[in-house]
């Protein structure tokens, strides 16, 4: 928006950049956390963004084949890197996040290894991590199946103890207990690890783990029993290409008893089922773990999109043209900064809850490990409820980016179509978003249902305690400068927030069952809760409502 | 959602279709808009789906050089068989329509033909048409640039008169007024209608038309002076992959005075700019047809991702299992069909919109042939509208079909991320989205502000004269079958749409500026007007105002 000499020269986005009227230095240590993590990040950035090998400008143009060699090319040179420079282990990892290309190493060191980690007993992790660290095997995560997805409990796949041969007999009895999606499973993965039903002494104990050799250490050929494959194109050029999402088939393969995933549960030599005394609610603590997780990925996504919208803006001009002079830089338009704008706030709350998530992890693990579980549900509900608003705002909010773009967000050279691509699974992985906001509103209509009894809400629904003086409060801002001010904002959104949750509460009361109940917030709450009403200050967007506080001044 | 034999063998569909309700070939003539039209679909369809030149299983798998050789193929098969089977035009267009691949076919009959008949005079008519009929001249639209895209009066490239020779001069005086995007001119065309700034005796007359051929009839080499290429892969993989979009540079390529399109303006011999007496609003007849198109396969692209979405949603099944029994079809649960059914309503009510439009076309074409522009600006309000409203709710209908689907419909395979990745386009082309909503929205306000001065108000805003009563009437429905009553349907969405137009109005009223009014509009309006309170009868989604009648009953 700077209007000086650089721009009249024609390097808008150095005008723009002299222009900043904030700290940016400060600004990058406060997005990044740190002095020292905004130099790691630099430094792993350059190491990518000078090295050949990692290339990425030709990426949308590789054929399928050709793309999925130069992820195993770019995999195995990240790991030579990692290896010759002794990287530790958070520079190692933000390598490979600049690599940026999904493959199997992915699901190698973000879900098999964990899995072995948080479900292995002490000695199964002495035994598999090693050569899990050194690659000299290769894991994936074999859960979903062709039929089930959702619902987890399911899963068709047995493992049927064999107290002759003091194994389990892995099996897929059916077409639809394929397991199908795995990443890294369709060509590169020699293990995995998979979920079936544990049946033992007849009985069908439900769904655990185990570690299963798929292909030769010698050959990488499938092991006798199993059937392989690759499950196709999936969407965008590039995107999720790189990754060989597979198929995999069991015809009674035999595993030794020690490659069920005994942390939690055991099945004896003589095949009882014995709970061990490790809580089963540590699970959920790698639950809170991946999804803070997402909606870190979320803002590092919608910065990226936004940041291509934004440079693309400033540069772009178009109208508004004096006596042939110059046009306007796009940016300028307020029109263009009503839809661009908020997206970036979004960019930068998303990061700060990432954090804040972080922090809950931590704080849930502790507190799992003390056995207290009291604060479980309302750790649940806000990882949960995040996951999904963070993962749907930033597919919107990509394809919002590329249409800010004009025509040319639609050129994969725009970098948005792959990026979109390449982020929309989020919304249904790790938990389909519908599904998290409706458990999330289950919650909160139980918290509102209680606050009668005298129950008091905790963590980040403490402030529903306040239910007397909220749904009553009237907004005590007097000029736009008020808004600065962060105990105004924030008990506009409380009072918005709980205002719609009692409205809610009132609404599915009516309901004839459940599922009613749930359409009524589908319906009302779902399509507009991300942009309406409490997120008015946050996004830029206003309500027309005349409770609504903030829409009486932004 | 049925329940007999069928299913219990496992043939959903079979079962669902067997259950229909209503007289499914009656609402195919109805669909289709007569016995004869259905007939002649069914046998196009017939006719591409058994020729094996035309199989699409393996388009998302091509490289990018195979899927346009595989695109040039069935352009030309199409041709052939068309030639052989002597089919009439109606038929040639649905076979192309059915081949369903985009290629330079689409410009040469869409844009570039209908320019010469729309643009040029009888006698260029009478030379160029037979030439392109029989594809001698493959041609295409060369309107857009590098720099310019929405501001068609911005465009940079030059014609410049020059007596001595007799002819213009067509060149490219910097790097932004590069031809950019045209569909056929990367590889294809050998002619393209040229836009770009007359100039005639020292002055600059503006944008026109002009033929200008770019590439040898002998050996398809550019012709001196002419710069052309391909501009490279676009959104997803197959999707507009198959399209030979391009970039066009002249350097004073010199074209005869008779290849400007003359049939609005001409130059004479002696250099002199004269407008001839053809009225230059019947070029809003061409908008106005283009448009109607774009809605009419804004409805066949929603009701392909629609009919994706259902019957998977037929044959997916997952959760609900009573001991062991069947899960049950995802179609059966409410929150499913409350994503979907809207969906399936919306592809209905676009199809039927865009028979209107249709028949607006012929309205409008028949009043400029007579010189009356009276309905000028309320068709320019409807189409432009329609536009904007039909392709953004396809856009983010085949996402949200995408995402209904879970995990699979992100597969390739799926069809639907082709179908959003060769759809999106469709928000930016003929009129930015937002631009457009925008100025139906002026036209609104506009309306609006003329009430009081007793203008009434005419076609599909004339329930707007009704505005006493509208402000205040109460919605007479009783019981929920009274929305049976496509007059109580009618009275409340005109009362709604009332009510905002009059609200905006009031609150623009308080800007500052038209930018102002704008960001007012986009706010308030765009995001939500598409599913928001008027629409929730023809949508399913309701509002929670208390004003508003259907939300107090769906």
């Amino acid at each position: 928006m700077a209007m000086d000499h650089a721009a009249a020269e024609g390097d808008h986005l150095a005008a723009e950049r002299a222009a900043a009227r904030f700290d940016v230095e400060a600004m990058k240590v406060a997005w990044a956390g740190s002095r020292h993590a905004v130099d790691v990040a630099d430094r792993m950035a350059r190491l990518v963004a000078s090295d050949p090998v990692f290339r990425k400008d030709n990426r949308t143009m590789l054929s399928r084949k050709d793309l999925f060699k130069d992820t195993l090319r770019k995999a195995a040179h990240a790991w030579k890197r990692i290896v010759e420079l002794r990287l530790t282990e958070e520079e190692a990892s933000l390598l490979r996040q600049y690599v940026d290309q999904p493959g199997y190493v992915d699901l190698h060191w973000g879900m098999f290894v964990p899995a072995i980690k948080g479900q292995g007993t002490e000695e199964q992790q002495k035994k598999w991590l090693p050569l899990a660290y050194k690659f000299q095997i290769i894991g994936c995560y074999a859960q979903t199946e062709l039929g089930h997805g959702s619902n987890v409990q399911g899963l068709e796949t047995t493992a049927t103890f064999d107290p002759k041969t003091d194994g389990f007999v892995i099996h897929s009895p059916t077409l639809t207990s394929s397991k199908w999606w795995p990443g890294g499973l369709g060509k590169a993965s020699t293990h995995a690890v998979v979920y079936a039903r544990l049946i033992t002494e007849g009985k069908d104990y439900g769904i655990h783990g185990f570690i299963v050799q798929l292909r030769s250490l010698e050959d990488h050929s499938p092991l006798p029993g199993v059937t392989l494959g690759d499950i196709g194109g999936k969407f965008g050029s590039g995107a999720y290409n790189s990754m060989d999402n597979g198929v995999l088939r069991f015809d009674h393969v035999r595993i030794p008893r020690d490659q069920m995933l005994m942390r939690l549960s055991q099945v004896t030599r003589e095949g009882k089922y014995v709970n061990s005394d490790v809580p089963k609610q540590l699970l959920y603590g790698t639950m809170v773990y991946v999804r803070q997780s997402i909606v870190a990925d979320a803002s590092k996504a919608l910065s990226r999109a936004v940041c291509i919208a934004v440079r693309y803006s400033a540069i772009r001009k178009q109208f508004g043209s004096q006596d042939g002079g110059p046009e306007t830089q796009v940016l300028n338009y307020r029109t263009q900064q009503s839809r661009l704008f908020p997206l970036l706030a979004s960019a930068y709350a998303f990061r700060f809850v990432g954090d804040w998530l972080n922090w809950l992890y931590t704080d849930v693990t502790q507190k799992l490990e003390a056995k207290d579980y009291s604060t479980l549900q309302e750790a649940h509900a806000c990882t949960a409820g995040l996951k999904a608003v963070t993962t749907s705002a930033t597919a919107d909010a990509i394809e919002e980016c590329r249409k800010l773009c004009g025509g040319h967000g639609y050129l994969n050279s725009s970098g948005l179509p792959e990026l979109f691509a390449v982020y929309v699974p989020a919304c249904t992985y790790e938990g389909d978003n519908v599904v998290l906001l409706l458990q999330v509103a289950r919650i909160l209509m139980k918290t509102v249902s209680q606050l009668t009894s005298g129950k008091q809400p905790v963590g980040t629904m403490a402030y529903m305690g306040k239910v007397q003086h909220l749904m009553q409060s009237k907004c005590a801002v007097k000029t736009a400068e008020d808004w600065l001010n962060p105990a105004f904002i924030q008990e506009a959104f409380e009072a918005r927030a709980l205002r719609m949750a009692v409205n809610c509460a009132q609404n599915i009361g009516q309901a004839a069952n459940q599922e009613e109940g749930s359409i009524y917030i589908i319906q009302h709450h779902i399509p507009f809760s991300l942009l309406n009403c409490t997120c008015s200050v946050l996004f830029g967007i206003n309500c027309t409502s005349d409770d609504c506080a903030p829409c009486r001044f932004l």
